[in-house]
């Protein structure tokens, strides 16, 4: 069975401008490989109407999941919502469920909060949307389609995916092993890795060069939903770095 | 004069499988930023050919600047200059100068580097390209119309930036101002802030909710390439946050 894939998109002027390094992509990514749906691609925009609504629709045909991150507080800048509603081409509009919890909410707090037209915009919603719950923030997220929407802030967002994620059908996980040789330069081992990259097609194997204080080396990395090709992939990287004369170990660099 | 615009393509399997989390996308933002040109969207790729020449002739058509990092070392996934030069319709050739750089520096290895097959396709560049010199590595990136072609491995890339922006021709520096509040909330505040948005359509003006430890707040911020209306925003929201009872300061949080 073939891996689902899937596309990431962050959705926020602070990443673009660098106000704020993004906290999410590396999180999505790793929690996406482990239920068998790896991430293929991301793209970061920003918020303005027609992007999203261009690129959600570009980008959910692509793809079999489409997971975005930001743009769905209560102020102005957050227009993920309404753009994703336009995107599926139906009315955006309170969600019941929604709408009650955070109604009952702010009359709960102490003073009474005001449920002001800025909230009521997160209780507002694609018409046939289902909610994404969570335990740390009282806004949920959504999904539509194979669209699904989540908040920006990282711990809101990892409390959406742990919902989520058990939600979604991936295929076999996506397993790595890594080996690594201190002194070790790829200019060197180069040929030799291209070949178990040719006898491991379905597998992706990669080359990184590392730097620390005391030297650097080259971490090879071997990647796929095949545990035994994997595993035998990352002997061969062993072998041939060991072949070269390098200091091989297993595992990431420390 | 409007600012020119840019995108920045990150290539590489290794930040999409969660293995590596890039730490290109603010330093290059923030110094775009600085020059002027501001980036606009960005999107993380595979190693893939087709995904590569398809996007770079995407997006070296809608803005006016491309950066991209990763994928120029030596070894089989390092595909991205060979790809360049497709998109461009040129011919990937030995550069003169990068090839007598690097035969040079592996001669005076000792013992000798073999400059092989491998190491040649780091001096192997689309015709007509223009190098960007680092002072980190041997290797070069370059420039070939208006894509800039950069290291993935952070130094190098900002030692190659470095080289690089200062050739650029940017608008106006983008300019920001922030002012937060302990225990402000973001949707007392929303139709306030949408109304200071409103009186300055050229400013992007966002609101970003904070968690410490200590207890969370609201940063606000401006930016745009009007100083001098980045800092009457700056004031009006600093009085919106004070109007509300928040105990409004300047700056971002700590």
């Amino acid at each position: 069975m073939a891996n689902p894939i899937a596309c990431l998109l962050i959705i926020g002027n602070e990443v673009l401008s660098g106000r704020t390094r993004d906290a999410n992509l590396q999180f999505i990514a790793t929690g996406l490989g482990e239920i068998g749906i790896p991430l293929r691609e991301v793209r970061v925009i920003p918020d303005v109407r027609e992007t999203i609504v261009a690129t959600v629709n570009e980008v959910r045909e692509k793809f079999d999941h489409v997971f975005t991150t930001g743009g769905i507080g209560p102020t102005h800048d957050d227009i993920t919502s309404e753009c994703v509603a336009e995107a599926f081409g139906v009315p955006w509009e309170p969600h019941p469920v929604a709408w009650e919890r955070l109604a009952s909410h702010y009359a709960k707090q102490t003073p009474p909060g005001d449920f002001n037209l800025a909230r009521q915009r997160m209780a507002t919603m694609p018409r046939g949307a289902t909610l994404i719950d969570n335990a740390v923030s009282i806004a949920p997220g959504f999904t539509i389609g194979n669209v699904h929407v989540m908040a920006g802030v990282p711990r809101i967002m990892q409390a959406m995916f742990a919902t989520l994620a058990p939600t979604l059908s991936g295929g076999p996980p996506i397993t790595s092993t890594a080996v690594h040789a201190k002194g070790a330069m790829e200019g060197a081992i180069a040929a030799g890795l291209a070949a178990i990259q040719a006898r491991f097609p379905a597998l992706d194997i990669g080359s990184y060069p590392y730097y620390r204080i005391d030297g650097g080396g080259v971490a090879l990395v071997a990647k796929g939903a095949d545990p035994a090709q994997v595993e035998e992939a990352g002997r061969a990287m062993f072998a041939l770095l060991a072949e070269a004369g390098a200091d091989a170990r297993m595992g990431e660099p420390e």
